[in-house]
């Protein structure tokens, strides 16, 4: 299996490929080659059984080199996330859809040059939704996005199913929940605080809530996340037929279950989360869908979720150490 | 009221620009300028009240003078329709999908000079829904095209949706059924029939029906499109939310039923009509859902549908002679 991955440098790109080198394989076959692809060139991961090549580019002039001859799967991750999107409409757009045509560009060249059309294994969003803290949507839920940033992965969703019909390429499109715990640092994306309020505490520091306590949020895990990438890597997509869409099954959760789900790893821990309402960020998270029921994603064989407490303990386990180092080093 | 019409040379354009011309007001507001635009340069409306200029281009470079300073409504027609975009993907994509965000951008830059967002009124299309014959769609039914014209349309919903949200322009994009009765000659679309087996017959011509006379189909009069595309220019949008999509409330009817009011308007001309099924044409045809239930549109004023006998008498009224005048003339 030869695998490329664009974006392959950002967290769960890292994530993947790591899995990648740690398994050698992908859905039972030895992977023979890897490309990690990203605006700034990514780092191979340690110790892998197969070649990896490291390029930096932009996606939307996506280099052959990043979808070399022979591509099986492609992870498309390669984004400009909600905030940046929102702020930069241009930006967003080129990169969110501009960049989506250009890897279906580079698969149509490999099609056309004789191969089978490649896997690809699009990361779209939950913010390609939009819903009330009372909603539960099902499989079947019209996307109206309030974000620019889900506009365009709804967008991108539609323009793979749509390559995927014209034997392009072979998508399946994962709507990612909020990947609770992100390591690194608080950031300005509205949604950082689901991931801090877990990650600051057992680093020892201070973090604010901006939003009450039960406020309900859809959430999965990094290591879940991974594992749905690589079963839609390697899955038969014939029984998707034109719908190459998934709403994977996440956890519909709350505030003061994440937190509670923190006490039961940490005790005491949940002390250092302090209330401070943020109306703002509340009316942007407002709008994100905080449940579905993802029958589909279930019977097409997606892992279902851990438990939240599992959640905190694989963020100690994975990333805690690593978090703590990066902090001390400025 | 300032108007462009994009795509003002195509057969919905023509008959938008004449009921402008005729009635001299859009949403009570007298019209002051209107601007036809299209590949090939449009021809004005006979005797408009107010000046009228016509341009030739392309609408992924769209000049500024397709929408000039002070432009309030801007009709966006501008498409490569269903076969061609299937036909040629790069050309449909770059029509159906550029050309919106060159609308989009020519927004921009009214609004960044200090004007009001205009209206956009997109025209969207039931091809951007899948469904089987036995189907009937409420307003939330998720789009999931079966081609790439159905495909683009609903990304471009997606982007003026979200151009509307983020106040660049205001989008109504109206969710056309399929128009009968079209004037000019059979073509190679697979919908062609559909006006063919009413249109042929009144000229005193054969022509062929490649599915069974139960075959349903989700239709409205170009009357009745243009009614709802000068309705979408004048509405209040606020209560539409984030959703500025629009399915009309076209008619659900059938072969037989088309067949009858023809006989209705000119008895014995059914006889024309010669059985030849075609399964290429059917397998196309038969995923375009034949019902809608448009409860959204009526609670927003689009008018609902005249009975399909007036349908037929309308072609008769409006387009029989020159349509007859045009075969005469080659």
């Amino acid at each position: 299996m030869q695998v490329s991955i664009l974006g392959g440098g950002g967290f769960l790109g890292r994530k993947l490929a790591a899995r990648l080198a740690a398994e050698g394989t992908l859905g039972g076959k030895p992977v023979t080659a890897l490309t990690l692809f990203d605006v700034a060139e990514p780092v191979a991961p340690a110790s892998a059984p197969f070649p990896v090549t490291c390029l930096a580019g932009d996606v939307v002039d996506l280099p052959e080199a990043a979808l070399p001859k022979g591509t099986d799967v492609v992870f498309h991750l390669a984004a400009v996330v909600s905030a940046a999107a929102e702020a930069d409409y241009d930006l967003g757009r080129r990169v969110n859809l501009r960049g989506t045509d250009a890897v279906v560009d580079a698969c149509r060249r490999l099609t056309g040059a004789g191969g089978a059309p490649p896997r690809v294994v699009f990361t779209s969003s939950v913010a390609s939704f939009s819903a009330t803290q009372a909603d539960t949507l099902g499989d079947d839920a019209r996307q109206v996005p309030g974000n620019s940033y889900g506009a365009q992965k709804a967008a991108a969703e539609l323009i793979l199913a749509d390559a995927s019909r014209r034997r392009f390429l072979d998508a399946v499109s994962i709507r990612l929940p909020t990947v609770v715990v992100r390591p690194g640092r608080p950031n300005k994306a509205a949604s950082s605080f689901f991931s801090a309020i877990v990650r600051e505490p057992l680093l020892g520091l201070e973090t604010d809530l901006p939003v009450a306590d039960d406020f309900a949020v859809w959430v999965c895990s990094p290591r879940r996340a991974v594992d749905w990438l690589l079963h839609a890597a390697a899955m038969d997509t014939r029984p998707m037929g034109l719908d190459r869409s998934i709403t994977p099954p996440g956890i519909s959760t709350t505030i003061a279950h994440l937190l509670q789900a923190l006490e039961d790893v940490q005790p005491g821990a949940s002390a250092k989360v302090r209330r401070v309402r943020d109306e703002a960020i509340e009316a942007i998270v407002g709008t994100w869908p905080p449940a579905f029921e993802p029958l589909r994603a279930r019977t097409l064989g997606f892992a279902p979720h851990e438990p939240l407490v599992d959640v905190v303990r694989a963020f100690v386990e994975d990333d805690l150490a690593a978090t703590r180092a990066e902090r001390a080093n400025g």
